[in-house]
């Protein structure tokens, strides 16, 4: 993809966003519920959150999209993930799977299984951890942050899109892989995405409040997948560089820098996205 | 009410909560909760967030008033509104209700009706669809927000006036309808609100948040439904105000403006308030 | 004690916990949960929040300490506490216990005496109230904050600083009592801090914070419970001090303060640390 095309087609995605207010259903964690709620808000989107199983299905009935996020996983919640999933696909709706901590205990792992097994996904966003759980079937994620050992590096960046690709085709999802590289594969075109700071992973609940901005923008924008999750990564990114610009000046911790966050992405428009990108396509 | 009569009053709610420190139980939903607690600390409440049906009655004992939101309803807390409910109601304390996203799912509207059924409530504070659908038995919310179709415009104030008053009688409870008109009726006399700031429907929680200082207002001023819960509206549309701008000076974003607003609370006294209140009788 | 043994052991406490990283395991209440994970990460920390009981215990056994936080307890995360508990005595990691509310419900009074029955655990952090009913074996306390007749004074500190001690020998567990001055007991030594600013109580989550803090201080000093204990106090007092300068000179409100408090955590080394203590040793 050359690269005036990419910017053209950011400002597209964006602009769908901003005009149709995705509206997105979050069956999701109750740590960083308020912040992805406050997130979707800012970056145009509308959030629902609902996860009674007497209600999820009819809850994505009236949605854009949806997100299944696992982070506080409980019996309850995951039959409402199952019955919201299957609804969002018979509705064409885009659905987003967050694994966090896939790999960190059996139940996770087997409820990401079983997830997939009955939703179809159009994306699915986790760190390198959970994602390569996925891939084998199995894992050894350190909590809900990526081991070390599997960060993505220059080094094994062509095997990490490799094995994303795979996971991409069996899973018929855009596979999103976040950390310092950022990926996003669609089985056979990727994109490498190097916005971010590492002062990210100081707050928690990041990784849920881009799975959200995801959402937003692929269901804003459901015939370009793949496109509108890269674009979603390449916003939060930015974002992550302009509040710790914005910290730095201020002299603020991390609680700041959260708020820092928020506030970029609800003003971040179509220009400095633009002007701040940092992607490549393979 | 002559405005002199209004600025006495407001003055007096404010200082009966400043001097008697509500303590408010909260049934409320997992998105929105640490904000409302730190909203009715910033007013001068206390709260208590409790859920099982195990505590949920004798929790409301110790209290002063009751907030029962149905933001992320579950057949679990369900009984334990109803529970809490029926305490308050034999102690007299105010109960008010947030019927978030009544008219979304069957769930939720029939739970309000049911609500309704055993639990007598002092106040009722939702968005216009939210009300429209308790009045009609039936509605079609757009999700969490007010439909855009159903906004209280100074064409159709008289109008929504009247069916608010006629759901008053019907129920008892004061009825509060906010937007970017407030109202608040007792079934025969109206306050009409016109503080507030678009930029407050740009963060979660803001109703939630309302929800709590009403009840809290209201525990101070037992004998002054009415009014206090019109000097809760009145208060924080006016925060809504101070915040924006704040956030208009210092160039944050929404992240920065939901501080703001409950910094403003914090820190609004009976002065600022009668300077900067937007109300009407009728 | 002698104070350059004091400034020393701080020293290498703060340094254990920076260079480990404790990850913390959370079965905690929904109020306060992001406050208390970003307070985590903020102190050098990592949280993982997780109750549901078919994945607790298999949670606490990744992670180095555990949190129990009776907030909004619930009937089926009782059990999930119970088992996380039993995994990590069994795997020797420091448990620390917050018994919100304990004494302003039977629930939460007879949850916390069957958890104490259950589960041995290596700090018991609370206001005087909460701590009083477990040391009494029943209680009155008002809601969720300390009841002000039993503030702790100059006047009763030894008579707290004795029953603390009792509570200790009992249970084995350091008892912490927070308010206006600081207790840590282990059962013959005692810390009395006085850090801390009035303001700390106008924001909900500061315990359940500092219970968190607690924690991550244990975990990465396990063999040093009553000191790192002290430590985790003394920083959290002294962060609440600069969080009072910070609000203070910019004008702000509550959310302010909340924010400067988890910034001054980001920020806090041990040279500020040994600067800004008030610490006494008895």
């Amino acid at each position: 993809m050359r690269k005036d095309e990419v910017r053209k087609m950011f400002r597209t995605i964006m602009e769908n966003v901003q005009q149709k207010t995705p509206l997105i259903h979050c069956v999701t964690n109750y740590v960083t519920v308020n912040d992805v709620a406050n997130m979707l808000l800012a970056c145009g989107g509308s959030p629902i959150m609902a996860d009674d199983i007497s209600e999820a299905a009819e809850m994505t009935g009236i949605c854009n999209g949806l997100v299944i996020n696992i982070g506080t996983l409980n019996s309850r919640t995951i039959d409402s993930m199952i019955s919201a999933g299957k609804r969002a696909n018979a509705l064409g709706h885009p659905v987003v799977l967050d694994p966090v901590g896939a790999g960190a205990s059996l139940l996770r792992t087997s409820t990401v299984f079983r997830l997939l097994d009955e939703v179809k996904f159009s994306v699915i966003r986790g760190n390198i951890s959970e994602i390569k759980t996925i891939y084998k079937g199995s894992g050894s994620t350190k909590g809900v942050d990526a081991d070390i050992s599997d960060a993505v590096t220059k080094e094994n960046l062509p095997e990490a899109i490799r094995f994303a690709n795979e996971l991409s085709k069996r899973t018929g999802a855009v596979i999103v892989i976040t950390g310092a590289i950022d990926i996003i594969v669609n089985g056979t075109k990727s994109f490498v995405i190097e916005n971010g700071h590492p002062m990210m992973s100081k707050i928690t609940g990041t990784g849920c409040m881009l799975t959200g901005v995801i959402a937003a923008y692929c269901a804003a924008n459901p015939e370009m997948i793949w496109e509108a999750a890269a674009c979603a990564v390449c916003a939060m990114g930015l974002c992550g560089e302009i509040a710790y610009e914005k910290v730095n000046q201020t002299g603020g911790g991390t609680s700041s820098y959260r708020m820092y966050l928020i506030d970029a992405m609800s003003k971040l428009d179509a220009d400095s996205l633009e002007r701040g990108k940092k992607i490549e396509s393979r």
